[in-house]
């Protein structure tokens, strides 16, 4: 317990002019990895300068991996806010035969800003983490370990029948936009990644893993 | 069967262009409704020429109708396009203590243009229809019959729980972004709507929407 803790730039900002504390308050605050933290305010002007009041780690009994296809055009934008809100462990971007992501390095400042700020938002302890893109074979090479492996295809099986959140990491395969050659889900299949049918219209790339990851979150709610 | 149809404009446009269709190709359309139709092309130049070889209708066991307290900034957009896309039949924007949608007949043709291509993408017969916005209050007054009667709050029992998919029509109200006051709660609570938790974090207004829809698209999957 104890120790001081001193913000200055957005941090500042944001709890000056957004949260708008005052001297007195109690705030939470996580490091994104599962260790929260509840400060006093001690004084808030251009810097702030808070004292921590108490600590905890909390821990994950599940987590959700998602390998995603790359989408058309701007549409990873909402990909990434939305599997953060909705308690997405990790993004995989995945590369395959029909469609590549293109121009990471230059979108990945953005989505790691886009991502704490669903972390902020969704008064969560853990920060989507967003992986660089892999081949979808050097991707399954280097999976690592997981209790479920889930692709998400019209003709899986629909997903209340084989959507369950195991203690543990689950990872969810969406395509991209122009979907998964035979080929791709042959690997898949053979690999181990069971097929899941999210609906009975035809989703987009996008819209299928921020299904999987609601389907998920309800599935994960602790009073479940 | 029979009759022939002749496009022009944005749908030509959209066959020659984007589908690439060739004379003596069978396309699928619809009107949104229910209405399926197989066609012919006979001709696809700046105007296309089509023959109807094959018609039906299909019904819809369950619909599922979202009334949505406004959402921030741009976000509706995505909010239309991705319940269109998930099947949900109908969008009620309902307007709150805490929150009101603005400029609703400057957006309402934009909305109406990502509805129509959500149908097109998702090949489904069925248009999700936007409704003008209503207060919370006239919206409950109004509400047409309904099998099950949803309101998304994090107090809520867990989804999986309580969502199911009764024939005929479901309503399911998720609050603002500053969500709803405590009387328009128990206004919800009075007018039996049963509250339900979508994931143990916070969501935002359009993420809780996109997710009920995501969740009622997989228990309505007709494979289930």
């Amino acid at each position: 317990m104890g120790g001081g803790v001193e913000l200055a730039g957005d941090e500042a900002h944001y709890l000056r002019r957004v949260v708008r504390v005052r001297p007195g308050e109690i705030v939470g605050a996580t490091d994104g990895a599962g260790g929260l933290a509840s400060l006093e305010v001690i004084e808030a002007t251009e810097t702030a300068q808070l004292r921590v009041v108490a600590r905890e780690t909390v821990t994950r009994r599940a987590e959700l991996e998602v390998w995603c296809g790359a989408p058309e055009g701007d549409r990873a934008d909402w990909l990434v806010e939305k599997l953060a809100e909705l308690g997405a462990a990790r993004l995989r971007p995945v590369d395959g035969r029909r469609g590549r992501w293109e121009r990471f390095e230059a979108r990945r400042a953005r989505w790691e800003r886009l991502a704490v700020a669903a972390l902020r938002q969704s008064r969560s302890a853990f920060l989507l983490e967003v992986l660089p893109p892999a081949p979808l074979e050097r991707a399954i090479e280097q999976a690592p370990t997981a209790q479920a492996r889930w692709v998400c295809r019209p003709d899986g099986v629909p997903a209340p029948g084989r959507l369950t959140v195991p203690a543990g990491r689950a990872i969810a395969v969406v395509g991209p936009s122009s979907g998964f050659s035979d080929e791709e889900l042959k690997l898949l299949s053979d690999n181990g990644f069971d097929g899941i049918s999210l609906a009975g219209a035809r989703l987009r790339t996008e819209t299928a893993a921020v299904a999987v990851a609601a389907l998920w979150a309800a599935a994960d709610n602790p009073d479940a």
